[in-house]
């Protein structure tokens, strides 16, 4: 019996450090990622996302953006449920979160046209 | 002779792509470099900065902000001057480097309480 599960490590919120949580956002699958949990407040979980990564990976990227404090993770039964942590991030860096998801759009918007 | 020196490779404004700057600025000595060129309009060359790396590390972090568009660099005889490209990056991603440079400070204002 093990409750690791259920309580994924993260930084508090007075411990999120900016060039991590720049890092977990420095990879365009996560940036995709983190993108599509901003649209669902009641957050996703892996399989939701249409991403060109395998299983695992989509774990290994969920992952890292746990550990930077980018989103936190729930066990609803077999499911792992991932949410961004909007309010901690806003809280510790006003307008970081907002403003790359901005630039991420932007950049989408931009490469739809070329 | 070579003109290589007086032309680094960088990328056009257009070029510029969000998880390469994010990736740049992940890193706490860059981000410590970036600071301190917001400071100085005119640009700085490597061994004005006190940041606890060698040389060749500095020279090597340069690099890797200008392959992602964050800095020029240009040739003043023997200095290798650095400069932010701040027109660049806010016509690209508005607010982005305000933002991020903001939550370094606040960061670091933080660290310097505790």
């Amino acid at each position: 019996m093990s409750t690791l599960t259920d309580t994924p490590v993260q930084p508090s919120r007075d411990e999120l450090d900016l060039a991590a949580v720049l890092h977990a956002l420095s990879d365009p699958v996560r940036l995709m990622m983190v993108r599509g949990l901003a649209e669902v407040a009641e957050g996703r979980s892996c399989g939701s996302f249409d991403v060109p990564v395998t299983k695992s990976t989509c774990t290994h990227h969920f992952k890292v953006l746990r550990e930077a404090g980018v989103i936190q993770q729930r066990q609803e039964g077999t499911r792992r449920v991932n949410t961004l942590r909007e309010e901690d991030l806003e809280a510790r860096f006003p307008g970081l979160l907002g403003t790359i998801l901005q630039a991420a759009r932007d950049q989408l918007a931009l490469t739809a046209r070329a």
